[in-house]
């Protein structure tokens, strides 16, 4: 299984982009690559915008791929089952692809090409601390399929 | 109302303490200290550091304050609702204080002080991204509070 992430957007941020790269490191014997999906410009409507955006994110989406969209009002999960869901998916041995939207979310074109939708919080967070944090929790979720001693409960 | 924050162990990642000091900064009008309570030493066992840990915090919070802590067993809000409940904090006007624990959680004598239990999340963050994610909730409440165009759903 590749994981590929989608982050929309140029991350104007460099501490985030710091702490996204540490972590994503830290994760061994796994093939991840990451793109930055080109945010649509602000002159526009937030319609316009996510449906601009929402074409560029499935132009970088595979026909093979499955994809989990990052989405506050998805399934949420603990960390472990996050870790279980991840585990499944690597059963299944698709490449996935996981998608970190936007400030104004996704285009119905991304939400019917979302195999998956998958809520960090129900609160909504900063498109640019949201990088950071699943990140962190894709590193934990390996680390728990691993049997490594990162995560406490 | 003030607002105290209090968090557990030196953060070590500078990145962080940039972002946070960044978003606290950003809210104006409201009187917000941040305390860093020392954590416990590394070499004792888990509930002897947590029970440490605790007796530090409770010497940081006095007894007219009212006491949230954040805690992943707590009750979960959306943005809009975490911004109401600060809204009605406001309104009782006692001085709030938020706890932002270490790597381990609470102690019972943290947890019997606690007037309030918040979740930011059912999944597990590291206790340093949590920091961030806290300033930028508490930051991006206060804009909810004074309707300003931060905030999207």
């Amino acid at each position: 299984m590749k994981i590929k992430i989608l982050f929309v957007g140029k991350t104007v941020d460099d501490r985030i982009t710091s702490i996204v790269d540490d972590y994503l490191k830290r994760i061994k014997n796994i093939d991840i690559t990451v793109k930055i999906v080109p945010g649509a410009k602000k002159k526009y409507s937030v319609e316009v915008q996510k449906s601009e955006e929402g074409r560029s994110i499935i132009s970088f989406i595979d026909d093979s791929e499955f994809v989990a969209i990052l989405d506050d009002k998805g399934d949420s999960f603990t960390s472990r089952q996050f870790a279980e869901w991840l585990e499944r998916r690597q059963t299944a041995s698709r490449n996935i692809t996981f998608v970190v939207g936007g400030a104004y979310g996704f285009s119905n074109e991304v939400y019917d090409r979302a195999d998956s939708r998958i809520s960090l919080s129900k609160m909504t967070f900063s498109h640019q601390i949201v990088r950071a944090i699943f990140a962190e929790q894709l590193y934990r979720a390996f680390t728990i399929i691993a049997g490594l001693p990162y995560h406490h409960e």
